[in-house]
């Protein structure tokens, strides 16, 4: 298998797609505080999508609501989206480095997937142990899509402001070509400047659709040189009615729009 | 129900104990790659340390390790230890709002912990949802106990290093009294920093022991008005022949020291 970054490159060509359907499997979004519609409602939104993603990215948390039985469903769902797609668990995991070694065991050995979201305020140590392995990446969190982002993140150290030093610490990690950031896209100035540090890592940008970031700069800033994923997650899985036909409408009308932009 | 920090300081003040045992379930440090072995030491390290500890925090990695499995196995945890004791979810979660809403369900009402360890990088969104019930607590990262947490937390922003102005968000956020920091043994300077900051939250102090923290300072800096938790977990749970009595003895060891420390 190519390093990570290449293989994701090179699935974006073949599809011509940038799109990441996160998996935010929310009751509430469904209307029904039940597990077994909730768990029906995310594979037919796998299979409506199939056709346009690039990646698919479950958040954990939606999962481990539910305890043992959500993590079972998580296991079910990775099993699902099989080897077509790149699978991004969304854990924004961050522990010291034996700790760290037991998350990595556990979403790339247990759950299978091809990558994990990370939080880098514990430093190198605790992004060390997921970047082993060349054929699996990381998205480390660098200037994120909430509004409370800024309460640390654009703190200036230096006159640069935090985010920034995540972007360098994460590059000069990426020896074997397979770190990447997230950036929300309701920070374009900062995707930015971010894409001008690290011009070929793989970006993550969520941010886009329910959270009002701005699709056609975040594609076109984020796919200079290297990709940049954009990830839509209620925007498609609980569209319209949430038929698979409202699903597979929004997907595809996601992609064709970012042909568009793209061409 | 008292608030949450005013709990935690009765419960050191009936034991006189200010330990938190570390449940870091490693099957390396056992010895064998075996759950059910696993799970069997788990509840020894419990029984064995009853009396002396005054909370119990297990680390999420060492079950998320075995997928659903590992999640049945700490709902037994959470129940096995029942409510005689502080139990910490060490699960060092930080999302953005509707998502840190959901692992905020998963961690009070679906397993029933006391409290969590959260990731300051997202912002005061982040840590929200996590402490509107003055019942439950959060302990906020502020410097963390491993070699590379001055990567970044000890950046100077306007002259005051980064792990300040987490302490100083932190102690705006906790107006119901349920919001404490972890403070490594590791990095003595920096506790004694936090510690005038936030002179009467609640500290969660990993790193004595295998980490080699000092357990004099930790303790005493830590317990001058707010409450310091001292954490250990390997140099308890793995002691010696790994036998009940080898840990018992261990705990019963920490207890006493800082019993003499404190009097």
């Amino acid at each position: 298998m190519p390093f990570f970054n290449l293989r994701l490159k090179e699935l974006v060509k073949q599809r011509r797609s940038w799109l990441c359907v996160g998996l935010d499997m929310n009751p509430e979004a469904l209307g029904k505080n039940d597990l077994t519609g909730l768990k029906e409602h995310s594979f037919k939104v796998i299979d409506a999508t199939r056709e346009f993603a690039v990646a698919y990215k479950p958040n954990f948390a939606f999962f481990e609501r539910w305890g043992a039985v959500g993590f079972a469903w998580l296991e079910e769902i990775v099993e699902y989206i099989g080897n077509e797609h790149i699978k991004i668990a969304d854990a924004k995991r961050g522990d010291i480095g034996n700790t760290a070694k037991q998350y990595a065991k556990s979403i790339f050995d247990h759950f299978g997937f091809d990558s994990v979201t990370l939080n880098p305020y514990m430093g190198t140590d605790s992004i060390m142990p997921f970047i082993k392995d060349k054929n699996k990446g990381a998205f480390v969190l660098c200037r994120t899509s909430n509004e409370s982002a800024k309460d640390l993140q654009n703190h200036l150290v230096n006159g640069v402001p935090l985010y920034e030093h995540v972007a360098q610490m994460v590059k000069a990690l990426s020896k074997l070509d397979n770190v990447g950031l997230v950036v929300g896209a309701t920070a374009p100035d900062e995707l930015d400047r971010i894409r001008s540090i690290v011009p070929d890592a793989s970006l993550l940008i969520p941010g886009v659709g329910a959270q009002g970031g701005d699709l056609g700069h975040s594609l076109k800033a984020g796919n200079r040189s290297g990709v940049g994923l954009i990830n839509v997650s209620r925007d498609i899985s609980f569209r319209g009615d949430m038929s698979e036909k409202a699903i597979h409408k929004a997907a595809s009308g996601y992609v064709e729009k970012m042909r568009e932009l793209m061409s």
